[in-house]
């Protein structure tokens, strides 16, 4: 089963930016750990991060075929970006959208997701572990649907 | 380590109610496989299901110094109580608010959560499973805080 | 035939509240008026009045096999509760919904309804009448359904 | 007792429009039923359709002193027309509002009347059978005022 | 010099309609009194009126090279009618728009007036005498425009 | 019969301001026509002009059994000022709102008046012509009042 | 192939009405243009033009069955009319909406169709020529839909 | 004279929950204060808390003709309860409506008050001192209407 | 201790304006048995009143180091003023916000306050009474605060 | 003539991205069909296809001087990108936006498009059939101003 | 060359008031420093400050022909005085509007500025320094204006 | 001291682009005259310009420890990026925003900045003078902090 970590802007400056909301561990480090858990699992992880809306755009219209399930956070593109929404939707893959901070706490415009009805499910507010969280939920969403 | 988790209004008739949407299992079928989870890492848990607003504030109130942590569904309320945010912040026990459905799939008046900035974090769109996903993100909370 | 009649909050105070709004009658006059209408049709009627949220959401969701349809006057529900549509929907009766008071003539706030789109149809403003005509309305809307 | 019955907008073709949400029945099959059962009451029928909302406004208007009641449904004009609601104002003959859908699982716009405000009551979703809850209520309506 | 005044919907009933918001005087009272001060001035009237959007608006579109001015009292249709707008735009007629009552009083819909921005002015709230005033407005501007 | 006539903030100015939207006459010039044509009519005429929403407010306070009508260009004011609408309520004297533009063309801001809903009426968009409109129109108004 | 052009109101004054914006040429002229471009490809084109809301719902009702599609050029009433929406899904005969001008260029209330959703598609902003690319559009849209 | 002390939702908390927002002070401590301020003026007190809302709504309705006033703190309920408001409206005992912190300085949600129209009068901000100069505030109140 | 008494636009008017809404006491009346209530405390008591936002944000700007608290009517400026919410904030001196009627039964703009986030708390619709309420809650307020 | 046709974020997928919403063709597929209808009419075509926004703005930024014209579907950017439209305005070459579904049919936020102020025409819903009456109309617009 | 610098409400209050927002500058040394520079730069500077809005409005009025540019800091008027843009726009002499604060990062009412529209520009945030950055900025605009 | 000066799309077409909006000077004109006045405060002056949302992220989350302040022009980005705002937010680097027009003139959305709340301030209206009033504001922001 191949998944892909895909993280938005600003998220490579992760372990220096703001770290009373966002932690202190870098994204080497939360990518050491999924995959870490991923193998414990036999899953292989591939891993994109771009400041680019049309680079996430591009990469996630590739995952058709190629790919078993997507965790994807997409920082600020969460509440303006439709074309990562109509790529989600266009790709066919099981997708868990993953914030690392409680959005809901933050400014109003940060509340409203216009990615999420694209995506399978959606896990908010737990920092780093979000990601190992939104990998146990997406082997069990596709596990689910293979059973059927 | 103590749990509660709690289930809000018309929760009560999972497995019958709109299967395609909510799934097949009841209520009792999920709180047995989130008690064995629970079990497993060495977890009590308490389980508690009203449709009541008040019967919910009112469990959601007592559980200061009583429990180590928070599962909650509001369901219907999670978008029309200010009682029940009000109790969560001032139990002041950790609080994972999960969701059985999408939730931003469906009608626009479920996509806002009164609840949520009351809590640590959501879990959404995961079926049953998002009560063991809330589980072990609770956990992992509660570890990370006693860990400083 | 088994026909549930619900009334929400405040109508247990009917005949003395705003006579001018609501009428002289009782909630037992109404009552009484509805059973010799039902009786004269070989319906069998219940009812069911509560103030309380929860207390309605619990036995609308009990009528599931158990009743052929409801009449129900949500008052001042039918503009804050989710929980009430949800239940309607849940336990798949079909409902008539019915308002003593023309609400589209009083405040902005009382001419939306959450809990109609969950119903089969609304009749709105024909004072204690209203419970009647419902029952003739839920009477014709079940023979056509059982036609087919 | 004379009532008038008025039909707005595109209900001329009833019977072949979207059929699985306004039936299959015809206009003059509808009005012909209540025509039947008002007769059995002893009232005399008049009958009025237009797609004009001027013609409908005059037609209203002319009612004064003619008629003892109006069953209206305004169709597409319920959402639209001021002139409408003033003309039932102005005739000062008591009005009762039919949808034949359920208006409210509808789309949002149609959600509001503006013409309720001005009828005594509204009797929605009970397909072409709401003509006859509505000729009920008008002459329930009309004893009620005419007794005291 | 020749002016028409135009009467929109429901107009025709003045005099019986709601006496205590429109007087008691007629349409006829009223077409007659500002034809008497019209003559007193040389001014040649006409006056249509109608309860049909269509009509008026084909009545606004002839005016143009066969009247000096128009006064309308576009009723209703003056919180609804783009199409009146861009009718009294397309003549490029002198057009004064006239309300009997204080529309600003009344409910919050009749506050916006579509029709405004395409009329050189707008007098409100006088009753009858509304259409007087109108009339000498109107006469006093297009003598200023002819001075220049 | 005393008249008083109160222009609010920047009408000062009138004469040098915007040429193009409020004409070549200064304040002086109207408020001289004004004045003949009152004295025509028997009418003593006040005129009061500040930049002050507090001394406007003030003004408008003094005239109850001192003015027998007030002519009131609220300006800027029209739009902002709860203060001046509680002033002329208080006041129970006659007032005439006067816009020397077609205020319904210009900025969204400017189609709300908060000043018009404690007017006797409104008269809008005739330039310096509006004042004496207001003046026939007020004296009638005042005439048909005292008439009764 | 018989295929029914309609217009809406005013555009019975084009080549008169504001050229700057609707261009000079008369709605005959356009018809005759349409009609040349029709006949070669064909086709046999009626046209119907009515500046009365009423009028165009009743001519869009008759088309069904009689008719293979629909140039409608909606006008002021693409902005209101719920009413000839209604109507271009009653006939459910294909319906190709079409504006002179970039309506997305003009007032805001002027960017809202409520028409377009009951429409195959939509042509906006190519002036006269706009019907032309209409009819291409239309007869490819019958094409694609036979040939499956 | 007999007053009613209604308390709403977590107010059973006060003096553990949040102290920095709702003081240190529990409810009983409040309300023996309280007690002695009114058994000082001759006044008998009851009280009544409930996290609730059916079983406020219900105990607003039993005080017709048992008391002579109500202090209300609905705590959340105030910007949620229709049903709260009614009952108020419907037992036409007067009430006072009296909040512990300023909510005017709190989240948006928490300045609009639906149960305050049905209120004699409010008193926001003071802290448990807030029930006393409520029960000033209704004693002097029902003594002037009591003088007339 | 001293207070200052602030009254802002139209209060100057009391006693003649809007009697059923405001009372028959004048501004004098009110502010003499404040002052009574207040030298019976051991307070003295200063009164300002003006029509004019300028004034009114001037002279709470110089309490500051002159008085110990504020009793502040804003009057129509509580829905208006940014100036006054400001220099309430500016001064640094408590300041409590008194309405003589229930502004939340009026009209929908009166039901937001503007200056209320700067105030310790707010008093609303206990006539003139409410300024004796609010002197014995801004006392109280102090006592408590130089208590810790 | 050179026209450029652009196509943005997703239009990549074409044929394999829900064939329902936009049909079976590749953009390969698309691209051809319009080569061909362009050389047949004289026309060199160019494409550029990008998911990138900032790319998008470059090429279009670079057209000036360079092409005589644009067609442009700029798929989910319609909707977001200020960018876009302000380099379409600021290359000053006339731009025709196309989509291929019928966006007004879909979500709500699809109804409005920030880059059709900026262009000269928009052709909605008519699948790939929309470039070629793009192209026509694109030539016809470019014809009729160098008529001039 | 004679530049105005005009202060608005409670900026008279500077350096005691919230001096972490606001700085500890007086108004006093503030305007030293901006007539250092313009005496070093060879303008003649008046200063006029008020708290009150008409005030304001009377001296922006009175510029024409005596001022060569307006410095504006019209702090909580910016918000909401439409009389103060009328002035700025009726003297016909370039303004810019300062804020020494940060307005966009504090609460939403403060975001929108009613008066810059009339201004040449805005500087923000850059506190006491901003109105030496004004100068520059005013100089600048004004020696380019009349180089041309 | 470094300086890094960024702009945003669209302004690499600054000289050609509308120039009566944003001038005739080309963006290297313009860098060139603030590098002069740069070096002649002896600071040193970086620059860069993208039409890329990601690439601007990008090069603003580089700044961290590299430099000393940020000049930027974000263009159309400033109304829809929460990424490029985010960006500011992380770097910790102060920042100015610069417009070169009046944006408070143009369309409404250009009235809403999503990048100035994480912004040291802002400057607009003053076209290409504005990037050299920002180096002087952000010098002097800089060399305050440091005082410190």
């Amino acid at each position: 089963m191949k998944i892909l970590v895909i993280n938005g802007p600003n998220l490579n400056l992760l372990g220096t930016r703001e770290p009373d909301v966002y932690g202190s561990d870098t994204l080497a480090d939360i990518i050491g750990r999924v995959e870490g858990h991923a193998s414990g699992r036999g899953i292989t992880l591939e891993h994109f991060q771009s400041n680019d809306e049309g680079a996430l755009v591009t990469r996630v219209g590739q995952t058709r075929g190629e790919m078993d399930g997507i965790i994807l956070n997409p920082a600020a593109y969460t509440h303006t970006s439709v074309a990562l929404r109509d790529a989600i939707e266009a790709c066919e893959v099981p997708c868990v959208e993953v914030h690392i901070s409680n959005v809901h706490r933050r400014e109003e415009f940060r509340h409203r997701s216009l990615t999420a009805p694209a995506c399978v499910g959606q896990i908010v507010g737990f920092g780093a572990r979000g990601y190992i969280l939104a990998l146990d939920a997406l082997i069990g969403w596709i596990e689910d649907r293979d059973r059927v």
